[in-house]
């Protein structure tokens, strides 16, 4: 078996690729096949194992990906979440690789907000707002620069210092980028043509009533029932909803569950999941709809960049050999 | 992430090592939690991929055993089960080690005919009949070896070089030890202290009449509905019978699905299951009383030894240093 860490995953495997395999998995999902995910408490609070397997029938390979949740960890400088993704050969069932999964699973929920960007934002979207700078910023960053000419970049969080800090690091890689921290949200939303929010929050982190016309909002976070962060009141004004995965939202994201429950915005409105919008590939919008996607992730998600890196490194190899 | 291939673990972890980790185990199974195990088809027939987690909270490492069921696989000199263990550091949520699975569970296996014979057999049992002389074998004859002073191996399989093969093997390791094969069946059980079955078969590998007093039997093929391996016309003549995991034989051993439903042997009537043996030690036996273990696996054994030869591999490693 071989061993991938995070570094070299980096190095090898970009936002690019993975937008392209998740697109390319949407159009073959038919040959994916996955269970249930496999959660087991083991401490207080979150503390839990996830299991997500998925195969790909297909090209006759399978991962699982492993995730511990370790709330204490922050207090000692480690991550909350960590991930293992074990790769199996399903033709000869020898398994081939272990990846790190903490940066693909970064870098896949990063890919997912890029493809909605691009399918659902106006096309001269210029302005990007980013609620919350933590560790799943960068990568939705990225996604959404992937997706549209952003020359804008806004930025809120609960703690403005890590705001600045995440400015200094994109501000070395993009020089050319115009990009500002704001202390007060309702800045962000007003100015935003992308709006696109990765927080732990229990609450909604901005004011339906400030959003513009022709806004695109990703919301990232709110991954369990009892989280809340797109301010569901802006669903009914919303042309087009897309959830990556109809089934997890229903069952994940509380926002959506309770503007579903208040009736507010029942899950029968919702325009489609991502491979709807893949198959698609545009929906008709004016320049002023405004348009939500919300993603929980799946495993057939992290299949495709697991699988992708797999064979990117693989190939890569083969080159330097 | 540390990878421990099946050589090194073959060196560092040995049948004691298993018997005492599994016996340790069982008598704090309360800190132990898994789910049910998760299968997935791949393929054509039994093709298949399974799932089983495990957590020890109280030494906080907890493990997931990944493995490929690849049935056309002999036909290429491959294995049909191949497992990988990956193993996690709960209190830090670090994914610490891979182990190959494959010999882990063929010990185990083994350990737990091993723990069943020392407990159920006669004492002074020295004639040991292996029934199946396939991928299996090896770890069923050692744990017998473990457990009781055993003179005499005699050998039954339905290609009879391949017993023949597995004699070779034996004694070279073993060169005072008795060894017979025999090509008809009914010469081992009449003449067996202990049967070991190890076979793939959907059918009764012995006649219950050619059983003798005083015989104990262990059955660890049969793990599918559709599978049968003891002769269940024994089990009312039986003293004891102890299933390892009793939710798990309820569901998978073949014979033992049909003799509860023929009611020739009710599952009720089972004296219990491994931890229960292991609990009291040792059952009230006659020296002419017939009795019966039956193994499917559970993943708290997979567990077991799993962090049983994780710990000893650290251990070794560090003498090393």
């Amino acid at each position: 078996m071989k061993v991938y860490d995070e570094a070299t995953i980096i190095e090898n495997y970009k936002m690019s690729h993975a937008v392209q395999d998740i697109k390319a998995l949407l159009k073959e999902l038919e040959h994916v096949t996955q269970t249930e995910r496999l959660v087991i408490s083991t401490g207080e609070g979150a503390q839990s194992m996830l299991y997500m397997p998925s195969i790909h029938l297909k090209k006759q390979l399978g991962m699982i990906k492993i995730t511990s949740i370790t709330p204490k960890n922050p207090a000692v400088n480690r991550p909350t979440t960590q991930g293992n993704i074990i790769i199996t050969n399903i033709d000869t069932g020898e398994h081939v690789a272990s990846l790190d999964g903490s940066y693909l699973t970064r870098l896949r929920t990063g890919a997912l907000s890029a493809i909605a960007t691009e399918y659902m934002s106006r096309q001269n979207a210029k302005t990007l707002g980013l609620i919350g700078t933590g560790g799943m910023a960068y990568e939705q960053f990225l996604g959404n620069m992937e997706a549209r000419s952003i020359d804008h970049v806004i930025l809120y969080n609960r703690t403005t210092d890590k705001a600045e800090q995440f400015k200094s690091k994109i501000h070395d890689q993009y020089p050319d980028l115009n990009i500002t921290v704001v202390e007060n949200v309702s800045d962000l939303v007003k100015q935003s043509d992308i709006i696109n929010c990765q927080t732990q929050s229990t609450e909604a982190v901005f004011n339906a009533d400030d959003v513009q016309k022709g806004t695109h909002i990703n919301g990232i976070g709110s991954y369990r029932p009892d989280m809340r962060e797109i301010d569901y009141q802006i669903l009914p004004d919303a042309s087009h909803v897309v959830f990556d995965d109809i089934e997890g939202v229903k069952v994940e994201a509380g926002e959506f569950i309770e503007a579903n429950e208040k009736d507010i915005y029942p899950f029968e409105n919702v325009y489609g999941d991502l491979k709807a919008l893949v198959d698609t590939e545009t929906i008709e919008r004016s320049d002023d709809a405004i348009t939500v996607f919300k993603s929980v992730g799946a495993a057939y998600f992290d299949l495709a960049v697991a699988l992708g890196a797999y064979e990117q490194l693989q190939s890569n190899e083969s080159k330097n050999t």
